[in-house]
């Protein structure tokens, strides 16, 4: 991520709102409560940390986006801090939902507290979520905090559509490009939209700007997910030393692996045999490659970036901020984790 | 509940909105996703029926507030419906954390989809909750709005934290009378509390109305609870036939077993032996009734009737809504089902 003096001020003061957010959970006898949730941002408990707390790239493109627009970033800090407990909640029922053992390095919450806690924390992170937002109230007119809590709850919306999908399909043995990308729109594309969407309603733009910011946030959530994918099976931790979390053993339905099924090539007939197990993950990487896989997934995210960087330059973004939206757009295709 | 032409017109209306609320979800490819919602809901699959889909309790006591407080009830509806989507979110889940196979002699959502696709389509529902909450920006100020909002958000918090002290008290071999109340008045007295402040919200009431209103669903709440409980453990279903789904056997911390607990006798002995079977349910339900459990709850459940009527009372609720206002708490605490 563009790491300079301006984003680490936007981190720190994500962090701030992120904590006053979670600390509401800290009533009386529920201490255990609050842990699972400040557990599970990365600032408690074993492995607690900067390396347990992911990136915050979706507050940081809120925050961005704003001042792109010539906002004051302060202001769209509630919807910053949203976005990310948004995320979050996902994360904690995904990984129930993906029987995840651990994210980051630590084990899970439903793996530390059980399936009922964890559905509930999940719970509680998703109404911290659209609870935080309203703090913009504060910030902006009451006719803008609406349309952005709207805009929120509908992303919110696509997503579980995405995730129905996404399980649905775990169950199909041959799934469409089509409905790849109908997924991947839903499940990462409709936050990254509400993202810059959220940037741009609280900078108080034109209708115009914001549908280019919306727009940039959708086609970068695209390109975010088919790199995301092209590095669960190439990445350094998916071919060395953690070929259990290989796309290719969790059977997640990637970009390299729909197209791989596609070509009814060598990989599809294994493919088609069941599981694979961690040993068979080096050789098979190679075999998807050789079949086309990489290139596919590679080109479909830099033709992404494209298209995001395109409506970005639409949006006519300003200053530092504006620098710092390109540069995190390179970043995340030229990512390596 | 009240049955007579002004309620059926209410429950009509608020099933219209609830329809309305739930077909958002039947997208492109996503049938089977609306389906599980629509199951949920009582409206399709086997059982589906006035049976299947509850008794609308929440938005009638919106709705009911709202004309109370010489509201047009019409622009109480989003509010309604809604609860009542907000309601079914918390059962979705509740079901797949207590594992529950049948709800209104149906099988849970879990139970048919299994637990991935439960809890999303609980994450569904809940966002269909705040979506359609919004939609009072089309009936009420913005100000009014966003009020209205974080009101229902705000007791969706305190519903995963009485959530939270539920699980966590499955734990525990004693638990306090005031660990009871407190958990209850998350669990349950929260959500019923902003279904009295929404509808006086909406009405546009004082301040002071609003409270009182507040404060009739909040001991609401609580009356039906304890009277719940008596019901699990005394009523028709528990004790006859369906033993198995007594409130003995699936060991809930209901008031009458807290209360029998303490009481440090017969029943006591036998609950720290481990599970009840079955079988045992009507000779221990009749030695907890000995011991004075179905007393004391009934009578708290008396006692938190008195208030809300007292509170209702101080709302100085108006007219033919106001009346079944009353009505409905006199029925609740004498229901049997």
């Amino acid at each position: 991520m563009p790491k300079n003096d301006f984003t680490a001020a936007l981190l720190n003061a994500i962090e701030d709102e992120l904590r006053l957010a979670v600390r509401q959970t800290a009533g009386q006898g529920l201490g255990q409560f609050n842990h699972m949730l400040a557990y599970h941002m990365g600032w408690e408990g074993e492995g607690a940390g900067p390396e347990a707390r992911g990136k915050r790239i979706r507050p940081l493109l809120v925050l961005l986006t704003c001042a792109a627009c010539r906002g004051e970033w302060e202001r769209a800090l509630p919807a910053g801090a949203a976005v990310e407990l948004l995320h979050n909640f996902s994360l904690i029922h995904d990984d129930i939902q993906d029987n995840s053992p651990t994210r980051r390095g630590r084990p899970t919450v439903w793996r530390k507290w059980g399936i009922a806690q964890a559905i509930n924390a999940g719970d509680a992170m998703l109404t911290l979520a659209h609870l935080t937002l309203l703090h913009l109230e504060k910030t902006v007119s009451p006719q803008v905090a609406l349309q952005a809590a709207r805009s929120l709850q509908q992303a919110c919306l696509l997503l579980t559509e995405g995730q129905y999908l996404d399980l649905a399909y775990e169950a199909h043995g041959n799934l469409s490009l089509d409905s790849y990308w109908h997924m991947v729109s839903g499940k990462t594309a409709a936050l990254l939209s509400a993202c810059t969407e959220l940037g741009a309603l609280t900078a108080g733009t034109s209708e115009a700007i914001r549908a280019a910011c919306r727009q940039f946030g959708y086609s970068l959530g695209l390109a975010f997910q088919a790199q995301d994918d092209v590095l669960g099976i190439w990445g350094n931790a998916a071919l060395t030393g953690k070929s259990a979390e290989s796309d290719l053993v969790t059977g997640k339905k990637s970009l390299p692996i729909v197209y791989g099924i596609q070509q009814k090539g060598s990989f599809a007939d294994r493919w088609a045999q069941g599981p694979i197990i961690p040993e068979e993950v080096p050789q098979l990487a190679v075999q998807l490659e050789v079949e086309g896989g990489r290139e596919f997934a590679t080109k479909a995210a830099g033709e992404m970036t494209r298209q995001a960087l395109e409506s970005l330059d639409q949006a006519n973004p300003q200053g530092e901020a504006g620098q710092a939206l390109t540069i995190l757009a390179h970043e995340l295709l030229g990512r390596q984790a």
